[in-house]
């Protein structure tokens, strides 16, 4: 193909396969571009970064800077919610390139009265552009770069850092390249930075043995709030199948009573757009997400896609299951288990298109009729890709706002897709990292890898699935280590709230799964009970609202300490304002010690320099003047938040 | 966008720059493509690569084996010149899944009748596309299936290793997803296995003072091809400037009699499709070429696109050169250096569309005319990169045997980028490789990142611009082992020949240049010359063209030796069938001796199993049965070429 262009743009980062998916941002997020930039010969190159907003008409550009072997970088700030695109653009600046040869042979001592000659083609291009004082000044220079007596002012002006800056202002991209555009996808910032707090509405009852109501929801906001959550997350709030009703331990035969698996969706008394009628109605759900709301708190729907067997779906839309030649509908089976409570929905049905479009309703119904902004979606690695992917645009498109927690437990490449699909944030691995080892590992691989561009981690220490070995001790230091921990390293966290705080750990044997699970009863909590664990949650989560460091995840920098025990780590807010330090005891029965390296590079510090730190969560304060630092932490109290104070 | 495909196709590899180049292979070579594939679900998934060549009608397809963590791989070999198209075409496979369910469930000791009643659907597909054996086998199974007294034998049969073959030969790729197809360049061999030879036809008389011509180098073929090399690359033959020509030792002012330098292309004589008079006719040239091809060699031609100022291009095509407000031509210039012998092309001229194709026509005129199929370019860094894919694709349209050496010594990306727009083979770093960490962490970076898919190295000790500072104490050891680096570390190599024989070595002061350099005068050499250099030179060359395990670089392994004097490593061929293991004493002055490691792995060898190492440049052998081996290397030979035997 015949091209003139003398410019390549190549390796233009972050990217994501080859531009197929959009990068990740929140509203105020700087991105940083990098890309290798250069020409033929020995010219000098410019380039830019150009981005817009979807709804802009012009692209706005920011020049980039050479960093070294014609990598080239610039970054921007994000404004505005919804896509942006960015693009590099490059070109050999023949204006630029006399500027520099010029000021290399005057160095020279050779005789450059030609080169200036030749330096008034490039002022008259600018002159178009110019404003009247340059016009004036550029002027004059063409007049002096032509006159032999003014030789010595000619050359020091052909050198100056003026003319350097007018010619940088307005470039003659003569020939210049561009590279493809990549996209941007930028939320709100609670994509970001979210606390998350899940119960059972049927076991938020005041009296035990009465079936929980969203009233009973209601009253329990304020405590909520009080522990500084800022999204309250209901398993499903549809009715209950009742025909293969599972009865409580998960047992398949459930007894007169058993109230049964609220994933497992639709009875006669409705399905996906419908309230379980022991919850309450639609008006009470409504009550409930706007009484959150003036607390702050966005309340989180479950999103399970499937169907109880006597789900209204199976009569309307028997087409959306899969039928056996004996005429029985297809349930769940992952051979040789069964889930005969659950038919999973048909993608490959011939009457998909409708089917998709059901799916879609029932999402906007729940935003458009309640308010509802965030979704907890139920094994959506279970229904194709690219059905999330047009579904979550859909809905975004209407409703920029709305946000999608996928809760893929599953191979890693699964886990990304969703995330690549446009899943705002996922559940991860971190539910089973122990280790220092393990922890560091896999909270490098979140934030230094290209998973940091599209993979929002959440950080849960437990789960209604999940009753992890490491909790089923009951360990006190263990609960609130794991809690810190989830909190402090991401900046979106949740808990499966009463049973962490009180410490519940009772496991089916042999199983990570809790004893009693509240997915197939109903159960009772003390919910004005207060502790240790409880009060330091509070205030862990109050501290994250009050520190950007703690707003953001892939800020994260590990710090060398002496002992696999200790874990630290420094975090920091893109102005450098908030910089916090966390020091973590992960051995659940002794006291460890050792010395903690700061890092004294990032911080700014020379050494020898005084650092304060201040421990947020106790208030006590310590001086430091070296570059190690001994700590002690007890199990009773596992961790240091630690301020820094220049 | 409304897409019911589930499964999803990701990271094909190769793959350079998202599919923008093709990666490069030769005739015979297998091409080993990875992707991740997955689906949502647990539902079996298959995938294949489909391939074809540019002038085929129908793609071919080869099944992907899964490796790990939804990774595939597989691998087909490449048959004929030109380009290729591969991608992957991946399916969630409904036949095997039913297998792979009904497998499970019989293990767990279901009672799978109903399965065996949906098997029917799968068989009756697959019985549409059958051989007349297979329909009648399938026939059989339906009936089975359904009959309850058959239904141990049912069960036998759904679970057999007979109907998983006919499963996976007639799949259903219902719903199958497909990758953006990707390129592949096919060359013939030579572009992966050549032996370059170059000296100054100017230089070849028998007699001292005498010019060279044609006839002369007639009569050196005969050596040339004795030793082994297969291209013999002839520096400029064009008529050579007259105007602001070059002296003795790069001085600007020629005196009379000087030659000039034969880069300095066109006069009142021609220029670039002409012959330089001293030299002989364009009939002397075609002479030359046809008897090297008689005795194996091929020509290659310099292609260096620049003109002396007394260039004909100069007068008839001015608008080719830039102009300066003084009315001078501009010659080659990187400020503060001048070149005013050369004018650099113009390539921003409004004209280039006619420059362009005359370049073209050059190329084709000594392809067509004199049975050219090597050139070697000239700073190809210094024109712009489009225009050498625009021109190399177009001679190869047409010529598809000919082959590009690009002479850029310059940054890597620029080096990279001439390679990506099509140069087949270039030259390297290699030239100032020493240490043998250096060696390694270079030999590495070719052949171990994705330069193997596309930057064939091709390594010089010298050249007529290079007078390494590693050769210029003229030590013999140092000859020695730098060409057998140079020739079985990489398949592509080559040598400035008569001064490396001769271990000329005088150097311009402080400079990397050769003193009296042939670019600019005339030399003499004595041909008859017989050295223990060229001796082993020409060993070296004989043992590579019996060797394939040192026809190809990227297959290069290194091997661990506890001297960091010596340098170890092995290569072999696809088959194993040759593997040679090579080890070199880079000390120029002391023996040197340590242990090397056997790649026992590699060779499929047990411990404690016997190796005979033949040393095929000295004839010796040695019984190796241990996994370290003693070596030692004196300068005088210091290197062994073995010849594994197992």
């Amino acid at each position: 193909m015949l091209d003139q262009r003398r410019t390549v743009i190549e390796k233009v980062y972050p990217q994501l396969d080859g531009g197929l998916h959009p990068i990740k941002r929140v509203v105020g997020e700087y991105v940083n571009i990098t890309a290798d930039v250069f020409s033929d010969g020995h010219d000098v190159v410019a380039c830019s970064v150009r981005y817009k907003h979807e709804n802009a008409k012009k692209w706005k550009e920011v020049r980039m800077q050479p960093t070294e072997n014609d990598a080239w970088q610039a970054s921007f700030q994000i404004e505005k919610q919804g896509y942006y695109e960015y693009k590099i653009e490059g070109w050999v600046d023949h204006a630029l390139n006399w500027q520099h040869g010029i000021e290399r042979k005057i160095d020279d001592n050779q005789h450059v009265a030609s080169e200036l000659l030749e330096g008034i083609e490039y002022l008259k291009k600018i002159k178009k552009r110019a404003t009247d004082a340059e016009k004036a000044y550029l002027e004059g220079l063409m007049v002096t770069f032509k006159e032999e007596v003014q030789y010595l002012h000619a050359v020091a002006e052909a050198r100056s850092e003026k003319l350097h800056d007018l010619f940088a202002k307005y470039p003659d991209k003569f020939l210049a390249n561009e590279s493809e555009p990549l996209k941007i996808y930028v939320d709100r910032e609670r994509a970001r930075f979210s606390t998350w707090y899940e119960f059972f509405p049927r076991s938020a009852a005041e009296q035990s043995g009465v079936h929980g109501t969203f009233k009973d929801c209601e009253r329990l906001l304020a405590r909520v709030a009080r522990m500084g959550f800022d999204i309250l997350y209901f398993p499903p709030i549809h009715p209950i199948g009742e025909v293969n009703r599972k009865g409580k331990n998960n047992t398949t035969e459930a007894q007169k009573g058993d109230v049964g698996s609220p994933w497992g969706i639709g009875s006669k008394h409705g399905g996906h757009k419908d309230i379980h009628p022991e919850l309450g109605t639609v008006e009470d759900f409504k009550n409930v997400v706007n009484k959150a709301k003036e607390l702050g708190i966005e309340v989180a729907m479950d999103f399970a896609l499937q169907a109880a067997p006597d789900h209204p779906w199976v009569k309307e839309h028997p087409e959306w299951f899969k039928w056996r030649p004996d005429g029985t509908v297809q349930y769940a089976e992952n051979p040789p288990k069964k889930y005969q409570d659950i038919l999973p929905i048909y993608f490959e049905s011939k009457d998909w298109k409708n089917l998709w479009k059901e799916m879609l309703d029932t999402a906007l119904y729940w935003v458009e009729e309640c308010g509802i902004n965030v979704f907890r979606v139920d094994n959506p690695h279970t229904k194709p890709y690219y059905f999330w992917g047009w579904l979550i645009a859909e809905v975004k498109k209407k409703h920029p706002d709305v946000l999608f927690l996928s809760e893929a437990f599953t191979r890693p490449k699964v886990m990304h897709q969703l995330a690549k699909q446009g899943f705002t944030q996922s559940y991860t691995y971190f539910t089973w990292r122990n280790s220092k080892h393990e922890l560091i590992e896999y909270v490098e691989e979140l934030t230094k890898t290209d998973q940091q561009y599209f993979f929002r981690p959440n950080f849960w220490p437990n789960t209604p699935d999940i009753n992890p070995w490491a909790l089923q001790s009951g360990n006190e230091a263990t609960f609130l280590f794991k809690y810190f921990l989830a909190a402090t390293l991401s900046s979106n966290t949740g808990v499966y709230g009463p049973v962490y705080e009180q410490m519940v750990h009772e496991a089916v044997p042999g199983k990570e799964e809790y004893q009693d699970s509240e997915k197939y009863q109903v159960s009772h909590w003390d919910w004005n009970v207060e502790n240790k664990l409880s009060a330091l949650m509070t205030k862990i989560n109050h501290i994250r609202k009050g520190h950007a460091s703690l707003q953001q995840t892939s800020n994260v920098q590990f710090l060398s300490v002496e002992n696999d025990e200790l874990i630290a780590y420094y975090k920091f807010d893109d102005s450098r304002q908030d910089e916090t330090i966390m020091i973590v005891n992960l051995d659940p029965h002794y006291n460890q010690s050792g010395w903690v390296q700061l890092p004294l590079g990032e911080l700014g510090v020379h050494q020898g320099h005084q650092v304060r730190v201040e421990d947020l969560v106790t208030g006590s304060s310590y001086v430091w003047d070296k570059e190690w630092n001994f700590i002690e932490l007890p199990p009773a109290l596992p961790f240091h938040l630690f301020k820094v104070h220049k």
